[in-house]
């Protein structure tokens, strides 16, 4: 029996049936076109109900629903924070869904715990017990599983490694996204490379007179200019110490590197294993592999079905 | 009906017996001697001996049994890793008690799961699900209480904070025993503070002709000697950047600060929470409490207790 998956991004949304011994069976991509507030919701709404009738017509019944969202989704309360969607400071999305689509039940959950669930499902932590999921794009975020669970924390925001504290003493400049994200994020290394590009006189490379974003930072290194060099050395050693306390404290048998810098960096990896092997607790080190995420840009829709799978079936994952 | 609790240390042994609703009914103290290997497994099993012909005089059965180690637990085989203890490098101590010791429970934990427990039992984490002890001696090591259970990771080396990288670049002085132990502990405060006399000239502190140890530098830090300022300023940096990563990374309810460096750092605990707020992620942050331990040295004895319990009544916890 199938189950639908919905990934809501920032400016689009991503949806998919999917077989229960998780096949993608089908998926869709929509604009959310400036959408807002409770419009972003109709949206997912009439996508669940599209799917929904698309399946009935050739005899199969939903099961579930799984929606990743882009922030934070508070499970007791079934609210959702997502700072890239105006008017989702704190919107009762759960409710919303609930009082459209009756009798199937629907989870939400967040970006980094689609990502590490749906490697465990069919992906890179499909072996692992404990791994972690380590997304870098736009920000900075992980995926923690703990006995093939999702780990929340007290109150549903554990996993914010974009705050990691790794590089004293504090500058203003962490103020915003924390210390690690400022960095190595795609956002910080573009906004990196706009800062030394602009303060760095006698400069006169690629970088000079062009909109700075990551993928062209990534460009200029591989072309050898210095200030790409320096910036994507110096975020190389930054994931290679956030991993490696990732390691330390969670003694996990995987991290896997996903997001849309993981992406161009994935070629890093080694790298940032052999300068986390300096670092992290000589054990645990020995104990945990570092690989590429196994799903790419899907691994949240496959997150999606497999939690919405597990809350119909909880035993399915551990049979 | 009783537990007996052993606290083994690197050169004494604790030992005590609670009752199961947590009162602490008689304790002990033997000294190690200087014994090793199985000498020690042996002082274990003989005061256990001891203290349940005790209670069998007055008429009550000990029904568990917890034992806590200064090192790790391996809970699967058994076996215990403990650097102080000569020829205790993968010692099979649960075999050598249960060879002895017939028909009673024996639990086996790590010093750091048996700080959060026992604090989570009778302590500062009563009131926790989650909860952290951040554990600052000669050594430094987090035992992590998530949903009421001790958190062991893959392998049961999880909470090894005292690997955490905190501080870029990578300096040998770190590798052997990371960057924040190497800095931050009882042990790495008063070696920082040896090689600190040694290179200032014109120093002429307290510090000059003295046996250094931690209690040393924090006297002269009460003192305002210059030297000991400089390092115990950059420890309450350390311990505010490690505690504002696990706020992060775990979202707990609380950070419990204990050990012999906690202790006389009891009183930087506020200034600690404060930088720690500058670094973590800002909504965690708001979320916790910064506290010291409730039980001090005991809280070991009383996890090893509280273990012990959980072992034959697994649900008492959570009643």
């Amino acid at each position: 029996m199938p189950v639908i998956a919905i990934d809501l991004g920032g400016t689009k949304l991503a949806s998919a049936v999917f077989s229960e011994d998780g096949t993608l069976l089908s998926e869709e991509m929509l604009p959310l076109d400036q959408k807002a507030g409770k419009a972003v919701g109709d949206l997912i709404i009439s996508q669940i109900q599209n799917l929904a009738e698309q399946q009935r017509q050739i005899g199969e019944d939903i099961i579930a629903i799984g929606v990743c969202v882009p922030g934070i989704s508070y499970q007791s309360r079934g609210t959702v924070w997502a700072p890239n969607i105006m008017g989702w400071e704190n919107y009762p999305l759960r409710n919303h869904i609930e009082s459209v689509i009756k009798n199937i039940p629907v989870i939400i959950d967040s970006d980094r715990a689609c990502y590490i669930m749906g490697e465990a499902w069919q992906g890179a932590a499909k072996d692992c017990m404990d791994a972690i999921y380590l997304a870098v794009g736009t920000g900075i975020g992980t995926g923690i599983m703990i006995n093939r669970k999702v780990f929340r924390g007290a109150n549903d925001i554990a996993g914010a490694i974009g705050w990691m504290a790794l590089e004293p003493p504090y500058k203003e400049e962490y103020r915003e996204s924390g210390c690690f994200e400022s960095q190595a994020s795609g956002t910080g290394i573009a906004a990196t490379a706009k800062r030394l590009v602009q303060s760095t006189t006698g400069y006169n490379g690629s970088l000079k007179n062009t909109e700075i974003d990551a993928k062209a930072v990534f460009e200029a290194y591989a072309h050898n200019d210095p200030i790409a060099q320096k910036i994507i050395s110096h975020a190389i050693d930054l994931w290679a110490m956030a991993a490696a306390n990732l390691v330390s404290l969670f003694n996990p048998q995987k991290i896997i590197f996903g997001g849309g810098v993981f992406g161009p960096a994935v070629t890093f990896i080694p790298g940032i294993e052999k300068e986390a092997r300096k670092w992290a607790q000589p054990v645990s080190i020995n104990q945990v592999r570092f690989e590429p995420s196994a799903l790419g840009p899907q691994s949240a829709l496959y997150g999606a079905a497999m939690l919405a799978i597990e809350k119909v079936k909880p035993s399915f994952l551990h049979a």
